[in-house]
């Protein structure tokens, strides 16, 4: 099994932005993390993060015929993009949608998702831990669903 | 530890309730499944539910001394209940939200959670597995968070 | 064939609550006169109120086993309950929703009903005589619709 | 006594007019089986339709001279025209709000009934049947509201 | 100079129609009463009143060929017609908009004038004296606007 | 009989504020033209105007008093005023409220008058004729409402 | 192949209103020319004009077995006609909506299409054009689709 | 005299719950407190507490029939029951509505009270003075009102 | 201790102005009471009345170096004014809202208060005892909340 | 004369795409079948397809150099991009706007056209004979419009 | 040249109120700045403040013969004066809006500006300095624009 | 001291696009006018134009280590922008946004900024000159602030 990781605009900046709201942990660490933690549950993972909308457009196209998974944290986008949501609908893999924050305890644009209609399930406000338990449901509660 | 399970309206009916959309699981075999899951990690778990919006208000206000955390399915009451949500903040235990569904493909009034906002995060969509996780966190992913 | 009649909040009042709104017959002679209808009818009839959200859930459920249609006045919870609205959705046996006055004659928070959507049909305005006629649909006119 | 049934937009297509939806009944069929219960219960009864808002108005306030009551369903017109609430309004004898399907079960704009609270009562989602429980009531049990 | 009174739907009721709201003149007395004063004022004045909206089209777009200006008073349309809105402004003629009752006095939708935005002015509240104010704008104020 | 005009703030400025919205008449040549008007009628007439809000207030309430009724240009407080509102309220002399311009045809937040509801009647839009119309009725037309 | 092509309210007045937007060419001009491409394209062609909504319903009805198809300029309607909407969808023929202008382009009230959803298609804002294009779907291009 | 205090969901909590905002007495300390000060006004006073909805409607109803006035703090369902309207409604014994905070200082979910509008009167943000100002209402001041 | 009672448009129309609704005591009166209950209190007090928003904003700024305390009744400029919000805010005596009648029960524009938030608290729809409650609050109750 | 046919976000997926919504033809095909098209018009024609919006934007301002007009599918940007609207306005080339299926007939936040005000026309719901139908327009009957 | 600086309500308390928003700079001490800087760039000012709206539109008015242009800062009446709006209007000098803090990052009800739509351009959020770069803007730049 | 001054999608369009409304002057010149500026001032000035929202959010995460703060017009994302603002959000150094037009005065959706809240200060409708009071405030006023 291979799953994806996708990070949208701004996640690059964790570690530095706003550290009391987001963590002290850089992207780059969470990828550590849960490169370990895809090692001992023994199934592949990959790493892509883009600060432009159309990008990640493209990357969750192309893992349409290359994982088996997405696990998808798409910062600002999930509260403006149609674009991502379509190319969520257009693709068969699963889709998770990850949150580092809780985004319903913040302003009020960040409480419309316009992508969890589309994605298989959410995960929020669990730091870095909410990308572990969308690693989980891909590798051991899938069948459980 | 001691996690309490809170499950709220009609989620008794789980199993027999338009098992297409919420799955042919009785709530009785998710709570034996959780059961089993906890004796693994090692933690205490007891269970609740009712139709009755006080008598949940009534189990957070007790499991503030009784437990180290609350799963919470409040059903119905997501959308409808300043009392619930008063009840959570006025706790200190951490509570997590979850859904066997995601109420984000479904009914407009079913978007609007009054109780996000005040817990610890949210896991929605992936049916029994959104009990799994939450319990997986409390025992494992809290420290990362 | 057995048919339960269930009333909500506040309906325990008729006959003193505001009796040019909701007539002066009580909740006690409304019930009076299904049962002598209902005996002409020859069919069975139960009654139940509550002024408690969580406790008409309850009825609800248990109609389903006992009972061959459900004749509902859920009075306030009516635009208020998604808990009722889902357990009529979560079970089989028809229910048919009534009222006393028009709602839509009255303030613009009883313009909206939860649960008509949920319900096989609706009947408003008629003052006692909403039930007979809800009634008469079950026993008489069903096999029309 | 005499009662006059109106009719309003497309309802003249009823039994060829998405069946699965409306029924397979035809107009006239429904007309037919009116005719016969008013026949037994002793009342006379009249029969109009029309796809022309201003001749429900029309019908409207003849009706008021010749009839005991009125028994409308406006389809369409329901939604948006103040034109025919307003004669509702202008008129002395009872209007019945009749549907055919649950307005409330359908389309946004379908939920809102500019008449129902000029009109005595409505009745809705029971089919051809929702006649027949307007016309009982007329005859039966309007003593009794 | 010749002016044409065009009254919609309703109106034809005017003097039984709730009269404590509308006043007891019928819509017959209205008519005369200007005819007089059009006589003393010497303008030709002619008289028009349908339940239809699209025979009040038909009039509006006639009358811009026949009359000198137009006294409307639309009833309900006022409030639902795009279509009398577009004939208005399809026209040279003025159209000066009146009302026997004040429309912002009464229910929420009457308060909104589709057609106020295309009329040359309005006059609403007056009772019949609307419609006598209109008629002395078109013969003697005019020049002053 | 005493009528008295009052205009609110900036029509002080009429003739020379974007006179082809407001045409080129100052505000003392529209006193001058009722105050004739007023002489042929046999009524006496008084001005008042003031750009602020609560001197308006003022005048309403000692216009109670001393005149017969208030033709009244309230200007921008039309859309913002409470206090106008409850001024008007207060007092049993009638209030027509007059524009010179039709609110109706300009920026959305002139549309909401918050003291229509409250005045006898109003004429907007046909210039400075709109207060010789509010001055025929006071003196000629009123009996006939 | 018979295509028949309706006009709503106030379409028998192109040329004449306000040219600037709607062009200068008469609905006889745009029917001729509809007619001579008809004719090239070798199908029947028929055309109906009428201010009146339930003209236009009847006409869409009557479509529905002499036609194969409806070219559609709803006017006005298109914003506030539930009953042509109904009449749409109760009708097997394929309807195409079409506007001499772009309603996205002009008031809010105009933005709002109440048939759009039940119709095959739209073309707005070509002027004369609209309609050509609409004819040679039917013709030339439907199989495309 | 007889009075009543009510309290609504998750006011046991006080004293504990969010000090900051809701003060450091304990619900015990305000009953004495209330206790003491009725004693010296010489008038009966009893205490009723609950989290649920249907237990506050039953004591507002008995109160009807035991005691001469209720003062309620509906907490949470302050503004989403409207089964505690109707409640308050339904009885004739008037009733007081009192807040420790302001709700207009806080989350916009609090600023709508929907039983505001059938109570006597309202007294919001004093902390525990809240209860002795409605107190002393009932006591010394009802006649002034 | 010092005490300011300052109220806003219309309140000097009090005993005048819709008694049925606003009592038949006059603000002297009013003022009367309290002068009377202040003394036997022992604490100073002083009234200031005016229509003008501006005059209010004024009479705050002085009343922050003058007195101890505001009891502030609005009216109007309650639901229009964030002068009169700002100038609450940039003060540092505690400020009373006050109300005679329950302007939840009233016009929808009415139930918006934009200074309860900076207000120290609200008492609303008890009369002139309004006024009572609030001065004993300051002199009796202060400590307490 | 030369036409750019630019398609946005997750056009290049149709075909696998939802085919039973979108169609079973690759946009591959579509562009074959307007190069057909094209030749026998004997017109140029270019395609580009981007996910990414800025590159739509560079594209649209590019062509207003080097074409003589664009057929735009702005897929999932025609609801959230303010910068092709931009775009669109700041070029003098014409842009029609097609769909291929109807807006509309979908979810609420596909209703809305960011860019239907500033296209020359739209066409939207045939699958790909709306590319045609446009295409047609530029080459035949633009001199209609 | 001569510009005229205008400060609207409660802006009289700067430095004392809310300093920590507002800064601790009276208004004297802005004023006394702005002399400075205007003396060198050799242009004479005037100053004006005033808590009440009319005054502001009285001074608006007078500074259209007087002055060059006018600074304004119309505090709370921003966002709820449409008579300071008419007469920004109604004169012919430019008018700049300033602000000492950033109006969207405050209150809802501060977000929206009645006046920005007619002043010539908007200095926000930079303190006391918004003052200066407006003038700088009347000396320096106003050719550039 | 090193400013960056960010330009965003269609503002390369500048001289060219709708110059009646953004003026003549080509984005070249604007920043040509700009370099000379920050000559005299001493500072460094340096440039970034992009039609594409997330290489506006790199440009903003770079010049948090490479300058000491940006000017930033992010053109029509400053509508649309969650990616925009939070990348604003993310940076220490501080952004003022500039506007060449008042967005105010212009259609409804440019007057919502998602950028303002986030961002030190904003200067709008001055033109080019907005760019140049945006740099004398970072060079000669910030401390005054």
């Amino acid at each position: 099994m291979k799953i994806l990781v996708v990070n949208g605009p701004n996640l690059n900046m964790l570690g530095k932005r706003e550290p009391d709201k987001y963590g002290t942990k850089s992207l780059r660490d969470i990828e550590d993390d849960l490169r370990a933690l895809a090692g001992e549950l023994g199934t592949d993972i990959a790493f892509f993060q883009s600060n432009r909308e159309g990008e990640l457009v493209d990357a969750l196209q192309k893992a349409d015929d290359e994982t088996d998974g997405v696990i998808l944290n798409a910062g600002a986008y999930t509260h403006t993009s149609v674009a991502v949501r379509d190319a969520i609908a257009a693709i068969s893999v699963p889709v998770v949608e990850v949150h580092v924050t809780n985004p319903h305890a913040r302003e009020d644009f960040r409480r419309r998702s316009l992508i969890a209609e589309v994605c298989r399930g959410s995960i929020a406000g669990f730091g870095a831990a909410s990308y572990n338990l969308a690693l989980l449901w891909f590798t051991k509660y899938r069948a459980l669903s």
